[in-house]
């Protein structure tokens, strides 16, 4: 019997506030509805209080997606839960996610508080939001550093206010993953009314071992994971989804499962590359241009007499096309139509010649039409032809 | 007391194979330079009877560094390693790298073999190469998926023939860290002659989580990590020597150090990127342009108060310049000379004059001078300037 876990999908909130990748409205809806089709279980959707556009962002995400928990930040302050539950009152299921820092460093330097404090205003604030009437996340901010004790504390004390998950965030992305586990490990272990919530994991790449982490806390006993497409997010970025939702898929033996459609995945990344303006490099696992090319002699010859040889995926299994036709301004609409069609979308009649004179308006800007252009084209958005 | 790791460069070998990637031998050379100055023990320089220009860069290599071990790559084959030896004839401490698949896909499918017969290969090549008069590391190709107990015999027996060295390379890039971790520790408690060589970790980032199975397997046991500057390699890539080295810095308390100079993490990471056409994404950890770049409010308000709440490296560590003046055909001699300064690079007099025009010629093509740029300048290589 696998453990279903579920995908908590930050992209258009940790991703987004990164520089340069700001999103419109429009854009970020259409990112929630390829969430949705992809399978994420919740999209963290914004950050209500932090301006006009978030808001509005959260709203329109909530009135868009019919399955998936749509999810908006707050600080544990008043006003900022007001704003995040007008914003979700839309949402078929909507949750708020309040929290605070969990560390010493950030109770003592970034709350000039204590830990009694910072413990009374979490349980404050989560139970001002479960008043709302949404479900509640509390995210213990920096509980990678903090002490275990106190962070156990914490959990219990939130759980007991009606925390329905509790984040334990490696805020500065600091852990190892073996004692990142041990944290989760302990919390499984110690606090009383654990059964009565998740507990949520959600990792920073600073050292390069989020996805490490990630997994680890998963085999600890948590049964959420906050991830972005591509791993972007504040500074070397967050989880990456591909990564996580891959590991399970290919380490069946785990016994864990998730609802993410892998052949959605390729598209995806292209998407929001081609929108935030994040290139992914050759090496980036699951979704760089080389992560299914074999160069080296010995290796080709041995994939060659036999794919599993050097292939623990398949390249079909994430959605890159394994046609490899270049699109260009002399291409019909027939080789188009097939490009579109290993991407995932059917295009016929009308729409198909609609979609063919603005593809063509592209492919004479630029040399060539990438997947990415095509997944902006079919979602309406411009494409940078400079 | 801290225990030594050996760090195992393989930029030039596994990294350069990538399509796209291949370096003239002058240009191997420039980056040997700098593995050196970066303070690498073993420089695995090329796969001699490949190709003529893989067998003279290892010549050539192997005259110009002096601290280093420099590697040369072969097959279990008497060609192979006779070529290997001739390349490494002027290396100051050669070593010959050798090897065989170990699992039974490899054996099976690759090598249409049967264990008995690799493990007498094996045990020939490393007598072989042994008897050239050079170090010998062993390569258990595709270690990872390996029969462990079949494994710890082909581990004790290469190291009865007389390896060094023993690399368990994770091929496909498949394990979890925490099964990883144990292939090494079953390695470490069942080899009888373990304490005759040391173990090493090869892996790959088919699944993101190279960095932590190295980890893992140092943790276990292994004292060598073989890794590529911006984690470059075979479809998603090796380990990133710079995640490696800096969460030993990083996590002094796990009790290891390597002999790298971290401040010299940055220029290099900038000048392989730039020789080899191989963009690092803005959320590559350690050298990504955003690695350092607190952008959310929250963050900025957090890191303004106090860095460690957001920060657990400081950008200065790895060589990251702090001075952020931008570089065009309008900067002066002084301007230039800072830079390249931060760059660790110090030109003066003439030679800063010469240095100068040749900037104004890239600096009248580009907008704008980047530090890669600069690295490529410095090592006489064209920058390319469309």
């Amino acid at each position: 019997m696998n453990q279903r876990i579920q995908i908590f999908d930050t992209t258009l909130r940790d991703g987004e506030q990164v520089p340069g990748c700001q999103l419109k409205t429009e854009e970020k809806i259409v990112i929630a509805r390829e969430l949705e089709l992809l399978g994420v279980d919740v999209i963290e959707a914004g950050f209500p209080i932090s301006s006009p556009g978030d808001f509005l962002s959260v709203v329109e995400i909530s009135k868009t997606v019919k399955e998936p928990i749509v999810c908006g930040l707050t600080r544990a302050k008043k006003e900022d839960i007001d704003v995040a539950a007008e914003a979700l009152r839309y949402a078929r299921r909507g949750r708020i996610h309040t929290g605070i820092g969990s560390s010493d460093v950030h109770i003592k330097h970034k709350f000039k508080s204590t830990r009694e404090q910072v413990l009374e205003q979490a349980v404050w604030a989560v139970k001002y939001a479960k008043g709302k009437g949404f479900e509640v996340e509390f995210y213990a901010e920096d509980a990678g550093r903090a002490d275990l004790e106190f962070l156990a504390q914490m959990t219990e004390a939130v759980i007991g206010a009606g925390a329905d998950v509790v984040n334990i965030p490696d805020t500065t992305g600091y852990c190892l993953p073996h004692l990142y586990g041990k944290r989760i490990k302990f919390l499984v272990d110690n606090v009383k009314n654990i059964d009565k919530a998740v507990l949520s994991v959600h990792c920073h790449n600073d050292l390069g071992l989020a996805t490490a982490n990630t997994v680890s806390g998963v085999l600890n006993g948590a049964r959420q994971v906050e991830v972005t497409i591509n791993g972007i997010g504040e500074r070397a970025g967050n989880t990456s989804l591909e990564e996580v939702a891959m590991i399970f898929q290919v380490h069946k033996d785990l016994c864990f499962e998730t609802n993410i459609k892998p052949q959605k995945i390729y598209g995806l990344s292209k998407l929001v590359s081609g929108m935030m303006r994040m290139p992914v490099q050759a090496n980036k696992a699951i979704v760089g241009a080389n992560a299914f090319a074999h160069s080296s002699g010995i290796h080709q010859d041995g994939f060659l007499k036999h794919a599993e040889n050097y292939e623990i995926m398949n390249p079909a299994q994430v959605g890159v096309p394994s046609s490899s036709i270049v699109l260009t301004a002399r291409s019909g609409r027939a080789a188009l139509k097939h490009r579109l069609e290993l991407l995932g979308h059917r295009f016929e009649g009308e729409e198909l010649n609609v979609f063919y004179e603005n593809f063509l308006l592209v492919a004479d800007e630029k040399k060539e039409v990438k997947d990415e252009d095509l997944m902006l084209l079919m979602a309406n958005i411009p494409v940078l032809t400079k």
